[in-house]
């Protein structure tokens, strides 16, 4: 679908695919909650059987906590390629419904993971978790790769601003590759390795220091 | 109900309905990821058991997959829509009622066909899942043609640009019927000649050539 | 919690009372494709199983279609409203918020009476389904009068406006009083005489003849 | 992820934070219904076994309602800091993020207390709902302390104001605490407590006496 426009209605494009993005993410975090299953009441005789029964939940628990902390994170890398791009066109609306898709889709893998992390089947369970952080880079590094090869970004980002997020997208792909792969050999391992990169996309720093102010219109 | 009103009320009213029926895609597209099933936990020994349980799944991700696309495009032919229509009335509403009825209920064909996507009832559940887009399709048609007769266009937008888009929908509501009556006949075939559809969507232009820049007021 | 303000202030008030509640509208909208349950693959055998399974769950789907017309319609007066009101205050969102409890609510009676429809037991199904419509009434009842006693309306609308939009909801009131008593005895005409309702909903007029153009500010 | 930005760009930062809360806040009241369970069709014989069930239901009913209430107090004081909330830092960032998870986390012990809410396991159910508004509670009470010292606040916030609300939401997490021990050893009384705060919130004024008219921009 082609939609042509003169300036004012591409700010409204990229504020309406904004808003619509912000919705999915907005849903996808809170949709996290429906993992959890309620200890089944027929099989829960005493006080210390729900106890037990909750305290037996935890990797539900930390796997809730890490997707939504995850998808946090995503939702504030999302705003800030946004602040950044000026108008949007084809190739992006693809590249950001490709990253809406795996966004989306972490609800399941949680599932999976809170479900299978006890066991000799948690390896796979991590591996496929991880894996789908590797979609959602997938989605980040086509997202950018798109804004700064059609021309989308404002005219004071710099080019050396472009090139330091590339190369953070791509670092980022690089480590959840790897862990994917070690969750593969070590739930654990693989899962701490994925967890370390909040810290890289924690300071990650959308705003161009060379170009302090960015005009929004 | 009937809400009269000058032009910058119209204005919003068809902002708001607009940011209503987003608000009812970026959930129907989020709530497909409820569809998936955790393989149960008694029945997992091994790794090579979550492998296979997951690799089991194939078709809900290929259904994931297809209906996000759909409602993704769907989106963005309704943006397209409204991106023409200077205000609203009641057929048009009903018509949009009856649309995002059709799309809240993707997910549930969605879940169908991942279900039933082996063995015999395949061609029940493909058929149900294109039958669907039937529906969509009739929503859009009565979108637009509440939209042409009623004379909620754009002042700009030329006579053959709204045949253009009426024959366009006409011809993917022929298809979608074709499609499902193939499905009957052989799943693959029908999913198939459903999903080439996304190339028309996809090439369906809703800016008019012959008048380039339709203000927004 | 007290919330005052400007006049510039209240208009923000009132215009994100009504984004929240536009937000539950369309998620409780969306929600009710949840009822909907994918025939259990273990029963199906061949093609007619599951048409004959998907056939059995008519029900559901005119459950679904009913509370989709209904919410839709709930949202349009709940926005018909919000057009006179000028500013908010505490009993008033009082009201909207017992509003929205309700509308929240409609997905599990429906998905009660989709799963109840047949059988000696559907009495109780129907009642307890245009039962929740007579507390969806009372709070459209609450949130009129809380507008028209605290003076939260717009300058131009007419004494005459009110108690039209006032004896419309009353009378909407005891009609669903009625259809929930009437359904304790005959499941279909009970939900007959609640659908019947829609046409009183569908020509209830909120713009004021009297005063024909009401500003929005 | 730092996001630095001129006045304007501050302002639009808050109220897209502010948005995708209020998305948050209405998926996870929205949701608290599909923690009702449906009576199994092949359990209900007639009309008094349908009736019954619904009874038995009541926990639930209740659940719904306290939770429902209870998250729309919550948006209501998260509206309130925001009304003196010029500006956003990293800090007020992650304890508004902090805030949204233990938000989006309430269906669950929802769903626990509705269904454990009868035999010896209920001061467990309680405990474990109560706890969750101690989360709840820790996430304003950060909320505010980052805006306070990050120097967030508009201008026309006195010190008087500042600390009557850091003592109120010091005093609910005092009460919520003593709530979630209480309902150990009697869930009734624990419950009651929790709900009695809902007294505090509801008088909690985020207007300032001294500086009637806080200017928005």
């Amino acid at each position: 679908m082609k939609l042509r426009g003169n300036a004012s209605s591409e700010q409204r494009e990229t504020g309406r695919v904004e808003a619509f993005s912000d919705g999915v993410f907005a849903i996808a975090i809170t949709l996290l909650v429906l993992q959890f299953q309620v200890p089944p009441v027929d099989q829960i005789d005493d006080r210390r059987a729900l106890r037990d029964a909750l305290l037996h939940l935890w990797p539900s628990f930390v796997a809730f906590l890490t997707s939504f902390i995850a998808i946090l994170i995503m939702w504030m890398n999302h705003h800030g390629v946004f602040r950044l791009v000026r108008q949007v066109n084809g190739p992006f609306l693809v590249a950001n419904g490709f990253l809406l898709l795996t966004v989306s889709f972490v609800p399941f893998p949680t599932a999976v993971l809170a479900n299978h992390a006890r066991g000799p089947s948690s390896t796979i369970a991590a591996a496929f978790y991880c894996g789908t952080y590797v979609l959602v880079s997938i989605g980040y590094n086509a997202l950018w790769s798109t804004a700064t090869r059609g021309r989308l970004l404002k005219p004071g980002v710099s080019e050396s601003h472009v090139r330091k997020i590339r190369h953070a997208y791509l670092v980022g792909f690089l480590v959840y590759v790897a862990a994917a792969a070690l969750a593969l050999w070590n739930a654990h391992a693989g899962l701490a390795l994925s967890t370390a990169l909040w810290l890289l996309w924690g300071v990650l720093d959308y705003s161009d220091e060379k170009t302090p102010e960015i005009p929004r219109t």
